[in-house]
């Protein structure tokens, strides 16, 4: 313990890398762990794969945040034609090239935009319905990401998404941050309709209580936990050698504990 | 923090019940932690509704271990003959009854024979197909449950049952306690067959990794993430207002991330 290779204070937040014999090597930031090693694949495949698996044809995503490069690594296993990644802070993509290799492997693939600037600023700006997904990899609503979890944010957002596109979010943990999760998901569903957004359940070892949510938005009548070709994502994960994601796994992470079920179902009938 | 309302060295272990803001009161054997009120639920449903919904009429159902009492209040949920239960420590029941009232509650039940005496021991000698269900709801195999993760102690079980009977353990963490995990696994397949064993996930919060697991053998050509009637189950659940179990859960939480799955496999291959 104790070995921290990197060590910076950038502009925005205190951005680490420590070492543990447990995880393998770990980002943090502000002294939260992001990612680490051994368990990051939980996330970054989750947040990845049920959306690009239910889009027929993803052309062109859109990455917010994500500045380990996980999301991305997974984001161009797909015959995408361009990835636009806005990560705000280039001190964690600084970090993440040189300590975390495994993650950051495709930071030079020459269909990746990478841009340092501000994604709440950009999402503002962009075209209208040029994008079949966003993903947004942001961190806990402290801090620079605090303006990913608000209503104008996820308008834009919307607004950028072409007909049939998706929005997937990192959607805290409803044990840990009960509020955070459940006011996420009715600021989704405000925007783009009650039926248009739904939660998967993942195990992510490294992040307090060890269950963690992404939540999904739909532009369009689509049920993202069972609108997609089973046998195609069967192939996918075989061919690519996903370690957690599976089609299986894909219907099942949106089944929620009743406890979960009714947190957000309470929250619906108090609005 | 410091409040150990309850603190004793019993024969078998050290006995503590703790009070904490976050989990309420939590049962600790040998300072590990057993169970939590805020979140008992999600082991204890889990423990108990998949094999109770597959199994077509439970009459007479074993538990060995479950001293905090959070197990025979869920199987008391079902117009059951009998549940036999069988704990080694005195002391665990004990302190249960008096600070964890929310689990104890059931230990006045008629249903209930409630032995104080050692499990493995109590396996040895009952007389053969005597139970519909098993439930080993043990700690982990360090101390007094050493003796629950051997052969000898699932051949008195696998004997114990009845034709179509079904036994479930407490299965350890694929991540925390993968020797344990794979070897309780591989153990119960060679007594009951391949096809005839497999492992649920649910969340843990409270457990280390948060990711726990249930391993499931059947006596009888049933597969129990499937075989049981959905409509039956999603009417208890409504019935009984049940936290974390469903229909949709119980075939889900037999979905495997990919990892896992690999895991088991290796451990097949290896043998």
């Amino acid at each position: 313990t104790g070995n921290i290779p990197f060590n910076e204070t950038s502009p925005y937040q205190i951005v680490r890398i420590f070492e543990s014999p447990e995880f393998g090597r770990f980002l943090a930031l502000n002294n939260m762990v992001m990612c680490t090693e051994r368990d990051e694949f939980h996330y970054h495949e989750m947040i990845v794969h049920p959306v690009m698996q239910v889009h027929a044809d993803p052309k062109r995503v859109l990455v917010i945040g994500g500045g380990d490069g996980g999301t991305v690594r997974e984001v161009l296993k797909y015959p995408v034609e361009k990835v636009t990644m806005v990560e705000i802070d280039e001190a964690v993509v600084r970090a993440s090239r040189e300590f975390l290799p495994t993650m950051s492997c495709e930071f030079n693939n020459p269909k990746l935009d990478l841009r340092i600037a501000d994604g709440i600023q950009y999402v503002k700006e962009i075209e209208e319905a040029s994008f079949d997904i966003i993903i947004v990899d942001g961190s806990d609503p402290v801090g620079p990401a605090e303006g990913l979890f608000t209503a104008d944010f996820y308008r834009n957002c919307m607004r950028a998404l072409r007909p049939e596109g998706l929005l997937v979010t990192q959607g805290e943990s409803p044990l840990f941050q009960e509020k955070a999760f459940t006011e996420l998901n009715q600021c989704l569903k405000k925007i783009f309709g009650r039926e248009q957004v739904r939660t998967l359940l993942f195990y992510a070892p490294s992040y307090p209580s060890g269950m963690w949510s992404h939540q999904v938005a739909v532009k369009g009548n689509i049920n993202p936990a069972k609108d997609f070709s089973v046998e195609k994502a069967r192939l996918f994960t075989k061919e690519k050698k996903l370690k957690y994601y599976s089609e299986k796994i894909h219907t099942a992470a949106f089944e929620l504990p009743g406890f979960v079920k009714t947190m957000l179902k309470e929250t619906d009938q108090a609005k």
